[in-house]
């Protein structure tokens, strides 16, 4: 057979999404930081309505979310692109940034899809330890990377990175620097405000976790319009459908039912982390919809195991640093007690 | 302000979709190939029932509607790439196969979009002059690209290329082949049976055109397990949402549907075009949902914006060799009737 597939391509192992079971299945899934909690029925009610126009292109700038998120954050329409995921948006920010043998810096451990989007665009990934909580490596900050991702909060710990070290990220990085908040909702402090002052620096956000619309495939990045118009460039001409335009609209129309969602989650999150303190686990206070659990002599994959045997899932991630625990998702309260049960007996 | 984005990004010109106006402007709509008629109303109904389970994360490889296509199209399942509208998919054989400086090949004048895709990529652009219904040049076949595109039929004179033609590209390229049958169900002759004596050709369709689904972002590639499981690795981790897998499955199980819509799309073709032969037109015999309108004298700009004058867009592409005419989407036979009345009155 020809080998028609570029080499470098042909060596990348791809990404592992954590397990999705089907619909069928009926587990507990703590793996995958869903929310447990539907969605506004607004949504459902803007997609049902939008279906009936289907046969003709969506806007190609999905202009009706763009005007929606503009007025939502308090920025200009020009300053949102909104992508097919903010998975999409994070590729795009290598495309058109990291290109062409470009960099890409990150603190590490963070989500797992950065160094996939680095191999797959074949910009080199600068990898910087550090700890949850901790101030921005000066390794970060001198690396020179064409492009800085900073996740915050952060996956797996839950830890924010304080928006002055952002701001300090954006000064003294020549390329750009992005503030990854996909989890910002659930109790972080927002990047966008700096934005002003910082041309430089792109916020991006999901309705995967805090509107829970995982299933929908929507994210939202904000930048100078300067900045989004270059984004724009390298997007796919039509990379929104009209349905998930029509549902974002909708939740960002529903605010109110969004922060009520996360704040079922928060409390339920801060409840079960004193429980598990109190029993003698050391986890560190999250300011997301999920948090990392140090299993100890055990390690995560005997835990993660042991809790599939009991129809529980949650996110093992097989790497030096992480291997040692695993990363749970806050469910509803009921979930979590059978979580809190499967561990504590 | 920081130069963040790549020289080679700053400098490109995006593509430039077909005029998409607003829903509330009532305009014939012959500029972007669309379907006159409704999608299978099976798609809403399938659409309503999936939004209410978009909380969680939808199959990353959009199992049900890959099992769907590979029993609609008897090939198996993992012969099957979902991909989010089929320029989606190819992006991405793009960045699998001529990343990393690689180059593309395709016949002109053909989709504007190829080059699009290849500046994005960096990808050196082959384009062939070729006639409507010609052999494959001999410079396409000879030209060593990493991907070669046919769209067949081919846009904008709705000629298909011979299946052995594509063949004999598949033979003789190096690289990857792509048929974009974007456009087939409308009269071509598909690819697919190739596949199994060819494992470097891929066959591309779209939900867009026949489907009557372009605002739901749909397409299909098809090719050896062995390639779309390499191509698989450069998609977006959830490329496709649940709303659009559920409304694929429902399309393509309302097949009768999509071949109903498409032989009223063809009558009308064939009736305007030889409407307007009697009026002394030249028009090439065209197999898809649209035909190229050679302007004479009045070139392509002035009879586009007379007829937009009317409330009726068409498509005008200012190149050298296309600007003598105007691309034609086939409507309704009450749209095309209009159309004739503008042009011949």
């Amino acid at each position: 057979m020809k080998n028609v597939v570029a080499p470098r391509i042909a060596a990348l192992h791809g990404y592992v999404p954590g397990e999705q079971p089907s619909d069928a299945e009926r587990v507990i899934k703590l793996n995958t930081n869903e929310n447990p909690y539907p969605p506004s029925p607004r949504v459902a009610t803007a997609v049902a309505d939008a279906a009936s126009r289907l046969a003709l292109y969506p806007a190609p700038l999905a202009d009706p979310l763009r005007e929606a998120a503009a007025a939502r954050y308090g920025v200009d329409p020009e300053q949102v692109l909104v992508g097919n995921g903010s998975d999409e948006l994070l590729a795009i920010c290598l495309r058109a940034c990291a290109c062409d043998g470009g960099s890409v810096a990150y603190p590490v451990p963070t989500y797992s899809l950065y160094a996939t989007l680095a191999s797959i665009e074949g910009a080199r990934a600068i990898e910087v330890p550090m700890e949850p909580g901790a101030d921005l490596p000066e390794a970060l900050l001198m690396s020179g990377a064409d492009v800085i991702f900073l996740c915050s909060p952060n996956s797996p710990y839950g830890t924010p990175i304080r928006l002055n070290e952002i701001a300090r990220a954006a000064e003294r990085a020549p390329g750009l620097v992005v503030a990854d908040e996909a989890y910002v909702d659930f109790g972080g402090e927002s990047a966008l405000e700096l934005l002003v002052d910082h041309p430089n620096l792109l916020v991006l956000r999901s309705f995967s976790k805090s509107f829970s619309l995982a299933g929908l495939r929507l994210g939202l990045a904000f930048a100078s319009a300067a900045l989004i118009a270059e984004l724009a460039k390298v997007k796919d001409s039509y990379n929104v459908s009209r349905l998930a335009i029509a549902g974002g609209v909708a939740a960002l129309n529903d605010y109110e039912w969004m922060t009520g969602s996360v704040q079922k989650v928060a409390r339920t999150r801060d409840r079960v982390i004193e429980t598990l303190r109190a029993r003698g686990y050391r986890i560190e206070d999250s300011r997301a919809n999920f948090f990392w659990l140090d299993c100890g002599d055990d390690g995560g994959d005997v835990v993660s195991r042991r809790l599939r045997d009991r129809g529980i899932l949650v996110r093992f991630f097989d790497t030096p640093v992480l291997r040692s625990g695993v990363r749970v998702t806050v469910g509803t309260d009921e979930d979590m007690d059978a979580f809190l049960g499967a561990m504590l007996d």
